[in-house]
């Protein structure tokens, strides 16, 4: 850790244990330096904005987790054939992660699917997790967060809703843009019909790739 | 479903939807019947409280999943040998979630934790979720929830922390009183050495069933 005075006790602890369970994970895949390195630059991703001083620790360990799941597929240290699916909006608080939340429980483990954000939120809409429950679908772990280059390339499709220039273009990749209202402001039942609209999106998106819901 | 007038038609999908993920993690062990019967009565058991429209399905869903998982065992129609662990209190939304969460978060997949409450709030203390991320443990996927018969009969360990002469009493299991300051309305920093005081039971209690962490 670069940062030990900004630590309290509490933090320094969950950063270990946090180091010592991305070890474990990434055994064989990635050494501690590497690990080390990228829940440092996970947590001052956070720590810079106005996340919670308490849920630094339990981000920056989620959020180095799946960047590394991420650069072990962009160096090809795993090659499962399963497609990655990146879902983009501006505040990675209601759209993407709606879509992600409906990806997710439609495909089960045939497919991956990530999200992220051009100006992340501070936590998930809370009429957006309330409308997801309606439907059975539990979003309400998900946290706001940037996306990062090895997040982007390690993605087969960038699905982009919203946050216009500022979405990352790569080479050799598909990218679709979905128009979709901003659930921002809104209530309940205003945020239902752009639920139903990811849902057909998402499960038109499954059919494409192939994978049966 | 016994209570169709209740339900909108988002409601309706996702108890199908939680109906059809039951019956599958279930098959073999119970009939449809039976697992109509135990999410309905979960979905009663939320919606006469004060728990907000939209989470119902999923709630119930969750409820009746552990509910399904405690009969099993009682019934002696799953029995992997692992010890099982119930922890009380008032609102289920302080003590006994903080316990199930080092609990679970120490032992892995070696032992079973669940938790209930005699009187369950509507949702789990946010200082309680805050320092329990503090330490890298993430518990706002939790939801307050009642003890239900089966779940008591299946718990090999009864470990009860201020629900007094409400706490269920049946013979041949182990109990234990846990005395602990009640979080309900306190500052993180006032739950901090709650928190402190519940990891390190749970640390001893791990030790006395002979789970090394």
């Amino acid at each position: 850790m670069t940062h030990p005075r900004e630590f309290t006790v509490d933090q320094r602890y969950a950063l270990k244990v946090a180091a010592g369970n991305l070890g474990r994970e990434f055994d064989g895949v990635f050494n501690s330096a590497t690990i080390e390195r990228f829940l440092t630059s996970s947590y001052d991703q956070f720590a810079s904005g106005a996340t919670i001083a308490q849920f630094l620790p339990l981000l920056a360990e989620r959020f180095a987790r799946q960047r590394l799941h991420a650069l072990a597929r962009v160096e090809n240290r795993v090659n499962d054939g399963r497609p990655v699916v990146l879902f983009l909006c501006v505040h990675n608080a209601g759209r993407s992660q709606m879509a992600m939340g409906f990806f997710r429980h439609l495909a089960g483990d045939r497919a991956i699917a990530w999200s992220g954000g051009s100006e992340p939120g501070t936590e998930v809409n809370p009429a957006a997790v309330a409308s997801m429950a309606e439907v059975g679908i539990d979003i309400r772990s998900e946290f706001p967060k940037p996306w990062t280059d090895e997040v982007v390339r390690a993605a087969d499709v960038v699905v982009s809703m919203g946050c216009g220039d500022a979405c990352p273009i790569f080479p050799g990749k598909r990218y679709e843009e979905w128009t979709l209202e901003d659930p921002d402001g809104l209530d309940v039942d205003a945020v239902r019909p752009i639920r139903e609209e990811v849902e057909r999106r998402v499960r038109a998106l499954l059919a494409e790739l192939g994978i049966p819901v």
